[in-house]
């Protein structure tokens, strides 16, 4: 990915919650498996399906309760998410089908992960209804913003505002996943409410600034 | 809604599993009451945040225990569910922002429904874990279903095909909080159990939809 590349990136997604540095350094990883996806003559959509592959081994893990090596598997996939759209640039434009079947399979792995999460809460607390339905809360606040992004751009507007993104969802997931794999299953539950929490206040955030977007053109078709 | 209105709708949806009479008696339910929305001078997207708030009501009573009130209200929501979208035609079309609102909230209003049954399946089955999977399956499912339509918007293609799209997911869970309202739990996990497979479904027919349009798309741009 070229500076301006990056630049234009975080310029698209003011407010992250998740530090620079941290991104950073996922992108430092970026370039080498790039190259080595390339080696492989993997295509872009091959990589979407591994992706999407190591989830599901990631998630099973997690419902099964081998979380730290679900987290660990989660933190590899996490870096593959990246590369599809990499290679993609790298060998000259991603394809329209390819954008639709990342995202697609993105949300598919996101949905996965959370169920997986599931399984284990209700396996495993005495008490499961509070972070199970944190949990929902979280993967439909999660849908819910992934969702407005993409039914906005349906009519042609960008909603790339608010707090909690993809990537910023996915670190917290995985610290909390860790957390709990530790023992500490509050850091896990805490995750989801945070997850839950800043998802919501996305929602509304895109909601206002598709509003905006609509307001404004409106009142300029007006005045011309 | 216009005849031609109507045969253009049903021709989009090929394959759905809700008989066509049932969706006629609801059309027969709007027009009077897009009359009564447009005498009590009601604005699309404030019926649309009406239906939400019945959407929220019912889903706290499902949650509570109070199913067959729920189930009732939810039908009289999914009434109003197609009054935002007939009054907005009716006043001479919608606005593109009053299409983003309303399948934003339809979504909200399909996963805060969701989540008040599974705050009961939590409360009251002995054994929740595989009624409360099932449900988070059928919850991300739909989501799947809805996102590659908006998805596949976004990169101006119509992905419309499939066997579950939203009327039908909503009546086949609306029966299904009924039946257990009616004591027979199974009837709702089955329910579950139906949405999450026909979404699976419908997910996987949307991506090879979206595929073979953008293949045809590519091979006649090379004839051209």
């Amino acid at each position: 990915m070229s500076a301006s590349g990056q630049q234009a990136g975080d310029l698209r997604r003011p407010g992250s919650v998740v530090p620079q540095r941290v991104k950073q350094s996922l992108r430092a990883i970026l370039n080498p498996v790039v190259r080595l996806a390339m080696a492989l003559h993997l295509t872009p959509n091959g990589v979407t399906v591994i992706g999407l592959g190591l989830t599901i081994v990631a998630s099973v893990l997690v419902g099964t309760g081998w979380l730290l090596v679900g987290a660990a598997l989660l933190a590899v996939g996490s870096v593959l998410d990246a590369v599809d759209g990499a290679l993609a640039r790298a060998q000259g434009g991603g394809t329209p089908f390819g954008g639709f079947f990342d995202s697609t399979l993105d949300r598919s792995g996101e949905a996965i992960l959370y169920i997986g999460i599931g399984a284990w809460l209700l396996r495993t607390q005495a008490d499961p209804i509070l972070p199970v339905i944190l949990l929902m809360v979280a993967l439909a606040g999660s849908f819910l913003v992934s969702y407005a992004h993409a039914r906005a751009q349906g009519i042609g507007l960008a909603a790339d505002v608010g707090l909690a993104p993809r990537t910023e969802r996915l670190v917290l997931v995985i610290v909390g996943v860790a957390l709990a794999g530790l023992g500490w299953t509050a850091g896990l539950i805490g995750a989801l409410a945070i997850i839950a929490a800043l998802t919501i206040v996305t929602v509304v955030q895109r909601i206002r600034h598709v509003w905006n977007l609509t307001q404004a053109a409106a009142s300029e078709s007006k005045e011309n």
